[in-house]
Order: structure tokens, then sequence, then C-alpha cells
């Protein structure tokens, strides 16, 4: 299969791209670096990339900002970080890249465990995640042509952990490249509306 | 108690007045009706309505604008109509109430069974409603002061079964005063951080 990653570039990403490098023609995507550059954010970014990289099989997000900071002073503006970053920017992947799929292909989005495990200052992170969850449970059952659309939740990797395992006390993080098994998942298994977690 | 109702002079609005209006001190809240105005999209006029208004004990949000399409022709620009007005407005009345409530206060907020019952052309629907919930799963638990916040999750009510029934086939429509109960049961009782569904 030919498969584009979208925030290639990242810790998820990389595991992604190095697990399914191996059997399939994987087209890496960034805002700064990559085989092609687009930004999820600006959906005709998106339709341009696609256009040049042309016929694919699966499109995979792992990028994504959200908003972190105590409830009691967050602003409006913070919290539209994660709505219009991570929220909105995966949603552009699938309302570009449903029109530019091979027929029986599929997208993979990236939530997060804290959509159903909330953090301490993560109201904005359990929000974007589980309305990312809401969103591939309903666009699913829209798509044609055999179409099919998942969301991995990812667990936090031992990767990150020294940059946010203080806000996940307890947790055993994973390492990435086991995630990246859940995209794999996706892309190869039949699943279609589906949270695919790796915890 | 004391008690504001933003989207008063709405179909679920007006039920939730009526039914909490037996035994409590209702302050009605509208864009363009009720006694007090304010726009949940605009933090400012929240914040200028609480100030007006004076102590609380409770906060009610029952209105939000949606987006209903199908996914294939859905722009970025419809899909921010339910991130913008109904999630962020009903999160703004969270981010603003929080400091305006009395100890033990608590607000209330509105989502929809399709969170988990997706309908054909509701993508933004689902993300919203699902949103709304994530959003109060995390941040009921960092509310100070025995702060709690719920959110309703309303069947399609009888009265709205008109303009809406045909979008929801099989579906058997409840009252708007049985709705009303939810937000009596988060209000009057000791949960938090809790969807309580009206199916």
């Amino acid at each position: 299969m030919k498969i584009a990653v979208f925030g290639a570039s990242g810790t998820l990403g990389r595991a992604v791209v190095e697990r399914l490098g191996q059997q399939h023609d994987i087209v890496t995507v960034g805002r700064n670096s990559g085989a092609y550059r687009a930004d999820l954010t600006d959906i005709a970014s998106v339709r341009a990339v696609l256009d040049q990289i042309g016929p694919l099989d699966a499109l995979i997000a792992t990028a994504g900002q959200l908003h972190l900071g105590p409830l009691s002073d967050t602003t409006p503006e913070q919290f539209q970080i994660g709505l219009n970053n991570k929220l909105l920017g995966q949603v552009n992947l699938v309302l570009a890249g449903q029109h530019h799929l091979n027929d029986g292909g599929s997208i993979t989005l990236t939530s997060g465990i804290d959509s159903v495990e909330p953090i301490k200052h993560g109201s904005n992170a359990t929000t974007v995640n589980a309305a990312l969850e809401g969103f591939v449970r309903a666009a699913a059952l829209e798509l044609p042509r055999g179409l099919r659309l998942n969301v991995v939740s990812p667990n936090v990797v031992v990767e990150s952990w020294q940059d946010y395992g203080a806000l996940f006390p307890g947790v055993e993080p994973i390492p990435a490249a086991r995630v990246a098994l859940a995209y794999q998942r996706s892309i190869e298994g039949i699943q279609t509306g589906r949270v695919l977690t790796a915890w």
C-alpha cells in the first residue's frame, strides 16, 4: 500500500514510519520536514499536497497541538488551540482525504489515553481527544467506496516520558514501537469507526 | 437555589425553567430574549451578565448550534460552527462561571444522544457532543470549593419531533418535561463529572 503519514517527524510518526515502512510505500508529510510539506490546520495545503502525491491507500495523522493548563485560568483562546489544531487539523485530513483515497482505503487519526482518563490541567486534551473519537464514530458511517476510518488512542510513550511523565503519575509508558502496531491494525485490518487503544 | 438558565427560551430551556421554577429562583438568559442577554460564544458578555446577576448557586446551558450535513461536502468553516458555538459556548460558561458560583454550586451543560448514537449527516453533532462529555469528565475534577459539573444528554424531544424526527428513524422521542428531570438530578444531586442521559 501507498501510505502518507502526516506528522511523520514526531515521536509517534517516526515509529509508525519505521513499522509500516517494512511492508508499505511510505510518504512522509510535515509542516517543516518530510518529503512533502502541509499544515493540517489549512485544508488548502492538505488538498494541494494530496494532489501532488497522487493516489493513496491510507492516510495517517500523528500530529496536533493541545493546551495544557489549569482550568481556573484557561481562556477561550487557549482552549481553541486544541480545537483548531489537533481536532480540526485531523478532521481536515478526513474532509480532504475522503476524496483522494483509492477504493477500500483508510484513514487513521490519533487521540490519547486522556480521552477517558483525565489528567491534571488536561481539560482541553480530554475534550479534543474525546471529540476525535466521536468524530470517527460518526464519520466512518458516511464514508463511501469501502473507505474506513479509525483513531488510535496511545498511552504516554517511553520516548516522551521525560517531557510528559510528571503529568501521568502511576502510568506505565509503552514504547512508541508498540503504539505503531495499532496503526498497522487499523490499516491492514477491517475495522472502521473504532478507537484502537494502545495502552 | 438561585439558578441562571442560558438558552431559557428554547424548547429544552423552557421545560427546565418550568420544572426548576417550582422550587428555585430562576434567572432567564438568552441572546435575544430573557431577563438578561448574553451570547455564550462571547465570554466577555457571559462575564458581564454574571456580574449583573450576582451570586448564583447553579448555571445551566441548554443553548448551542451545530452543523448538520453530508460528510462528503462538509467544509472546515461548517465544522467550526459546532466547535465555536455549541462546544466553546458551553465551555465559556464553565470558564467564566467557575469564578461566580457560590461554594457547592453546580454547572449543567447539554450534549445529545448522538454523542454515542450517530445519525446521518451528524458528524459535527457527534463530535461536539462527545467533546462536551469529555470536557465535563476532565473539568469537573479541577473545580474547587465543592463545585460540580455535569452534562445532560437528551434524546430527541416530542416538541422538536416535527423538525428533527426524520433524522432519527426508530427513535422514541420523549417529552421535554422528562428531560428537565435530568437537570434537576444534576443540580439537586451530588454527582459530578457525569453524563446524565435522558433517553
